[in-house]
């Protein structure tokens, strides 16, 4: 029996790769030969690092790069086994992560070191390089990055503009003589899961500025800066990147990423699971188990659950969700391919304790589905 | 696909026959077209009489008797589709539930009523006559369901003792030559999961005197009055019931069951499993689902679950279990034939919450299940 175990994290709990280890462990209880594949899962930002390779092998370097308010620290970033393949997470160089609270503010931060760790990949050789944007202290629309990689962004003296989103206020003229050629021969694929245009309402500033210690004031100041950089962008390359779906995210990194980087930006999910080539599981797989902290019908799109369940409902292949938290509108689930949808919760409790408890509560659970699915196979 | 339902109730929550159609029509979910036998299973005691009419078939009777304080009332009891079985639960005549917390005194209350219901069924030619002897409101020994069947119980001077447990005091003779005849033909079963003594630290009065309103005096007092019952009995019919396990079941009725009625004591959801024939429903079935609204490792024994187990281990048929709470050393379910327990507490919420949506609980949760185990069927 083969069985693919591809569940994504449960936030502020456990990992996606302890959640299929307690999966696989309860599996175990019932079929002790199953022939597991444990595939841990992100849905892009933050984890995608820890997916790719996981789910594809590689290695990770660690690389002295500037954080968001230019400090010197150690980020990770990975190469897969193909030597040619760069996964970067932006949050490690450039995320609210690296900050305390007193330290937000998207006037300063920048995504310089994102730009040195890109510089890195390319040192070595890369040509691909793959970069999940979420969790990003800044707001800079990408131009630290930029800079990283040898551009000069120039006020009207001729002078270099401050780092951060509030210095591009400054910005009139950009200098891409030194700008790294390599990237010229190099794909860039952006994991992106938020579609937000630069600026307005539903922009960059706007949406996530808050979050990132900006006030009202500041919000309103880093929206109408954006809008002057999509400007100058447009004057000085001729790209117009003001009103593409994404290129608020991340503080406008995605604009960056595609006016000067060709990034091409893709859902997180679908991202992921094509580079871990996880179909050649799933085709060949007799069930599927995936899940995550909590799902309800709003958040079930573009998540592991609904990307694993397609491909697997591609290949007719059962899937089975085990999740803390069922809640509702979840009945469109099934026609995305899922067959079953379990909580790991045990009894009426907190969710204190479902959490504390979670590795024991998810075994059980693993444990007690796979005898379900076994019990009349065994008649 | 034959699938057998026999839950319990749900404790103050939902009858086992809601229970039972609840999962019914989360399986018909997945399954619409199989053939479902609910069976609803009481574990004795007060819901015997529902779980036999429901199983076995028959009618329910209603009729006048006395409440234990000697007040008319009517109460039901039911005669099996064969017209010879009575299925009585005393509690309809003596129970506490027809009591406010200040009538409740075990030195009045009397089973007399019960005896009437006895009495009624004989009248109607029942033969055999099953009754339930949980939640009584008394502590009289039996002593007035005897009366009410003929027999005299006389003081010193030959007058008859007042009824109730406080009356067996001045007990001296038994006048059983008006006791009904038609007892001698007729086969009493008792169904009892108490195993006390009828006198003594853990007999009827010591252990369960207490909730029937008796005060620590009152208990003394009322546990010298059974042991001076069991020595008349001994001295005038040469019967000792005194050390005879389940003789101190509802407040001494064990005993007097078995000594006037010949009464055999049985397991109560062994009888009830045996009378219902739901032997012959579960070796002939795919798969069974039982539950209670909850399960832990103290309470597992004796109860449906582990009867229902038993007997579809024997026949080698899976065994499903659906419960509100799955308690700490449950792990002894799996040896008694439990191949999968699921709790219908699909997120983390209070034990209130988990009550109020039991209905839709239980239905989302056999859904999943019979998903899970139809989902490699399907492959």
């Amino acid at each position: 029996m083969k069985i693919v175990i591809a569940p994504d994290s449960f936030k502020e709990c456990l990992s996606a790769q302890e959640v299929a280890s307690h999966i696989a462990s309860g599996i175990r209880n019932i079929v002790p030969n199953a022939e597991i594949y444990e595939i841990p899962i992100s849905d892009g930002g933050e984890g995608v690092l820890e997916a790719l390779i996981n789910g594809v092998g590689g290695r990770r370097i660690s690389v002295s790069v500037m954080d968001p308010l230019m400090r010197q620290i150690k980020a990770e970033y990975g190469i897969l086994k193909d030597e040619k393949t760069a996964v970067i997470e932006m949050a490690k160089a450039s995320g609210l992560e690296l900050l305390k609270e007193h330290e937000k503010n998207p006037l300063l931060t920048t995504t310089f070191g994102t730009g040195q760790l890109i510089k890195d990949a390319l040192d070595k050789g890369c040509t691909k390089i793959i970069i999940g944007i979420g969790g990003s202290a800044t707001n800079d629309g990408g131009a630290g990055m930029v800079r990283a990689l040898g551009a000069k962004f120039l006020d009207d003296k001729g002078e270099e503009i401050p780092e951060g989103g509030g210095g591009l206020e400054r910005l009139k003229t950009l200098d891409l003589s030194n700008f790294d050629k390599r990237i010229q021969n190099c794909e860039v694929v952006v994991a992106c899961d938020v579609s937000n245009p630069l600026t307005g309402e539903k922009g960059a500033s706007m949406v996530y500025g808050g979050q990132k210690g900006g006030s009202k004031q500041d919000l309103e100041f880093l929206d109408s800066n954006l809008a002057h950089y999509a400007n100058r962008i447009k004057a000085n390359l001729g790209i117009d990147i003001s009103h593409i779906p994404g290129a608020g995210a991340a503080g406008g990194t995605g604009a960056g990423l595609m006016a000067f980087l060709e990034g091409k930006l893709v859902n997180g999910i679908e991202l992921i699971l094509q580079t871990i080539k996880i179909e050649e599981f799933i085709k060949q797989a007799d069930l599927v188990f995936t899940g995550e902290g909590k799902i309800d019908g709003q958040t079930l799109h573009g998540k592991t659950i609904s990307g694993i369940a397609a491909m697997s409902k591609k290949h007719k292949v059962p899937v089975i969700v085990i999740t803390g938290k069922i809640g509702d509108g979840i009945e469109e689930i099934y026609n995305l391919g899922v067959n079953a949808v379990f909580s790991i919760v045990n009894q009426p409790m907190e969710l204190r304790q479902a959490m504390d408890q979670a590795p024991e509560l998810i075994r059980n659970c693993s444990k007690n589905i796979m005898a379900a699915i076994m019990c009349t196979n065994k008649n």
